[in-house]
C-alpha cells in the first residue's frame, strides 16, 4: 500500500502500529458497520469453486443476504473464466494497482488492465471513501493448503477475528491465516480495492476441476464469513484471543538447469505438507538426476503454496513463512450510533 | 481405424478375430521384433510427467537404450508445452487422422494439424510399412486413475501381455488396461501413427504440476515397458493368463442448466473412485441446489476418468466402462529367424 493512503478512507481497521502484530494486536482506529460487501469469484478463471459460486449467486443471490447488508456477487474475470484459464493477458490479481488504475486507457490495453478499471469503478475507487467496505475474494490452489485466509500485513485485527470465528465454527477443520506484505511498492490484489478485504484459498483442487466437497466447503465458509460480518454489524462483542498466523518471508524457486528449465521438482517429503515445519537439512527438491536438495536455512520455516501450478511461471516452488503467535485484543461491539 | 488398413503393414499384432476379445484372445497374425520404438511426452502440454521425461531424455537418452533397440524420445507438442496448455488450436491427440494427415497443407492450418504432419513424417507415415513399430504415449490425468494403459480395441494381445508384465513387476500397484474403440470413423491418437502403440496414463496430478512421486513412477513404468519389449525381441515366451480389462461403453456429461452451464458436479461418493463399481441408484452428481443425481443405468458400470479437467469442454464428467475377464493366449517366443 502507498504510505498515507489510509487517510483517503482506506483500511479503516488499520492497526495503530503494524509493528506490534508479532506480539500484541492493537484496536482498530475507528469502526463502522460493513454495508457494502462484495464476494468475488473467478479472479483466476480456472479456479472453479469461486467461478461456480459466483455464477450461482448471480442467478440467485439469496444466500448472500443478511439483515444488515446484501453481499454483491462478482465474476471478476469473465473472459478468462470463459476459456478456463488463469488470465488472458496478465494476472488480474496483480493488476489492481493505482498505477494501472490511474493510467490513461488505450484500445491496446491488456484485457486484465481494462477489467481492473471496470472492477475499480464497480467496487472502488480504490483508496477513496466511496470504495466498498469489504471484498471477499475466492481462490483455489493445487497446493494442499486446506482452508486458508490471505490477509495483507497492513490489515486490521478484524481479519484475525474473522479467521478465529471460522476456527471456532469449524473445530475439526484447520483454518490458517497467511499474512503477506506486497513486494511491490503498492497493493495489487482484487481485494485491495475495498477498504478492508481478504482472500479465501481452498486446496488442493486441480485447475479446471470442480470438486463437490471443496465447492460445498467454500460455500459454507462464505456463509460463515457473512455471518461474522452480520454479527459485527449487529454490535456483538468479540473477546480477545491468541492465535498462530503465518507470515510470508519469501519465495523459493525450483532447481533449474542451464537455460532455466526445471532440473527437478518438489520433494515427496515436502509435497502436500503445507503449513508443516521444515527444518534445516530436510529435503525440499528431488532432482531428475535422483539427488535430493536440502533446505539450507538456519531456522524452521513453514512452507505454503507448495507446488502450486500457477506459480511455476512466477518461479515459486513454495513460499516460506514463519509461524507467529499473536495476541489479538477484543473487538468491542459497535456503539448504537454506529449500528 | 479405416477397414483394410492392416494390409498396409499396420497392426501387425492384430487379433485374428477382434470379436473374441471378451472371451479368449487369439494369437497375433505374425510377429517380428520391435526395432523402431518412440516414447512421446507432452502430447498435451500441461501433463507434466511426460513433458519433463521427454525433455530429460532429449538431453540424455541413455535410459531408453536396450540391447535390441533404442527408443526415440519425442516432445510431441512443443508449442503447447512452452505455454503449459493442453493444446494451442486443437487437441493434438485427436488430430492424427488420415484425413488431417492427407489434407493439403496451407499456411492457415491449425498448429496441431501442422504438428501432426511433422509427427507423421517422423514416426509414420501412418498406415504404411515405414511407420514406427511402437509408440508409447505418456499422459497425466486429474482423475484418480492410478496407473492405466489405454489401448485401442483393434490392438493385439501384445498390449495385454505388456499390461500383465507391469502387473507382475508391480504387485502392489494396480495397473489397469482400458480398451476403447474410436467413436469417429478413423483413429486419431498420437500412438495410432505406429504399427502398434499404447498410451500410459498416470493420475491424479493437476495440470501444470509436476509431482515427484508420479514422475518417478512414470519413469519406472517406461523402463519396465522397454524391458518387456526387449524380452519380446530376445525371443522370450510369455505364458497365457487371465486378466480384467475395462472396455469403454460411453460418456456421461455433467448436469447442465438452460444455456449449457454446469448445474452441478461429480458427487463426492463418485469423485476419486475410478475403476470402482457404480451400481444403479447410486449418486453420480451433486447439483448446486443440493440435490443428488442418481445413476439410472440397469447394470453395474466402472467409471473412469472421473472429473478430468480436460474433459469438461468435451462434455464428459466420466466414462462408463464394463469390466471384462479375458483369457489371453501365450505369446510364444520369436523364432531365431525373426530375432
Amino acid at each position: 500500500m502507498v504510505p498515507g493512503q489510509e487517510s483517503l478512507g482506506k483500511r479503516r481497521f488499520q492497526l495503530e502500529s503494524p509493528g506490534t502484530l508479532a506480539g500484541m494486536c492493537s484496536l482498530p482506529e475507528y469502526r463502522e458497520p460493513l454495508r457494502r460487501v462484495a464476494v468475488t469469484g473467478g479472479t483466476h478463471g480456472n479456479e472453479m469453486c469461486g467461478v461456480y459460486l459466483a455464477r450461482n449467486w448471480l442467478q440467485d443471490p439469496g444466500e448472500l443476504r443478511r439483515p444488515s447488508f446484501s453481499a454483491m456477487p462478482v465474476l471478476a474475470n469473465p473472459a478468462a473464466t470463459a476459456v478456463c484459464r488463469r488470465y488472458i493477458d496478465r494476472d488480474l490479481n496483480r493488476t489492481l494497482t493505482l498505477t494501472f488504475l490511474g493510467s490513461k486507457a488505450t484500445p491496446d490495453d491488456m484485457y486484465e488492465v481494462k477489467r481492473a478499471r471496470e472492477l475499480n469503478q464497480l467496487l472502488g475507487p480504490k483508496g477513496t471513501g466511496q470504495a466498498f467496505d469489504f471484498i471477499l475474494d475466492l481462490h483455489n490452489t493445487t497446493a494442499n493448503t486446506g482452508v486458508c485466509l490471505i490477509s495483507e500485513a497492513s490489515q486490521s485485527s478484524f481479519n484475525l477475528h474473522l479467521c478465529h470465528y471460522l476456527q471456532l465454527q469449524n473445530p475439526g477443520l484447520p483454518c490458517r491465516l497467511v499474512q503477506f506484505e506486497p513486494s511491490e511498492a503498492e497493493t495489487y490484489s482484487v481485494d485491495s480495492v475495498s477498504k478492508n478485504g481478504i482472500s479465501l484459498e481452498l486446496g488442493p483442487q486441480p485447475q479446471g476441476v470442480l470438486r463437490a466437497d471443496l465447492f460445498s466447503r467454500m460455500r459454507a465458509l462464505v456463509a460463515a464469513i457473512l455471518d461474522f460480518i452480520e454479527l459485527f454489524n449487529q454490535g456483538k462483542d468479540f473477546p480477545a484471543f491468541e492465535m498462530d498466523i503465518y507470515k510470508i518471508l519469501g519465495k523459493v524457486d525450483f532447481p533449474r538447469a542451464t537455460g532455466g528449465d526445471l532440473a527437478g521438482t518438489v520433494h515427496p517429503q515436502l509435497q502436500d505438507h503445507d503449513f508443516e515445519p521444515l527444518r534445516p537439512g530436510e529435503p525440499i527438491f528431488k532432482l531428475f538426476s535422483g539427488e535430493d536438495v536440502l533446505y539450507e536455512g538456519d531456522s524452521i520455516v513453514y512452507p505454503v503454496f507448495v507446488n502450486e501450478a500457477a506459480y511455476y511461471e512466477k518461479h515459486v516452488a513454495f513460499l516460506k513463512s514463519e509461524k507467529i503467535r499473536v495476541s489479538v485484543p477484543a473487538l468491542p461491539g459497535l456503539t448504537p450510533s454506529s449500528t
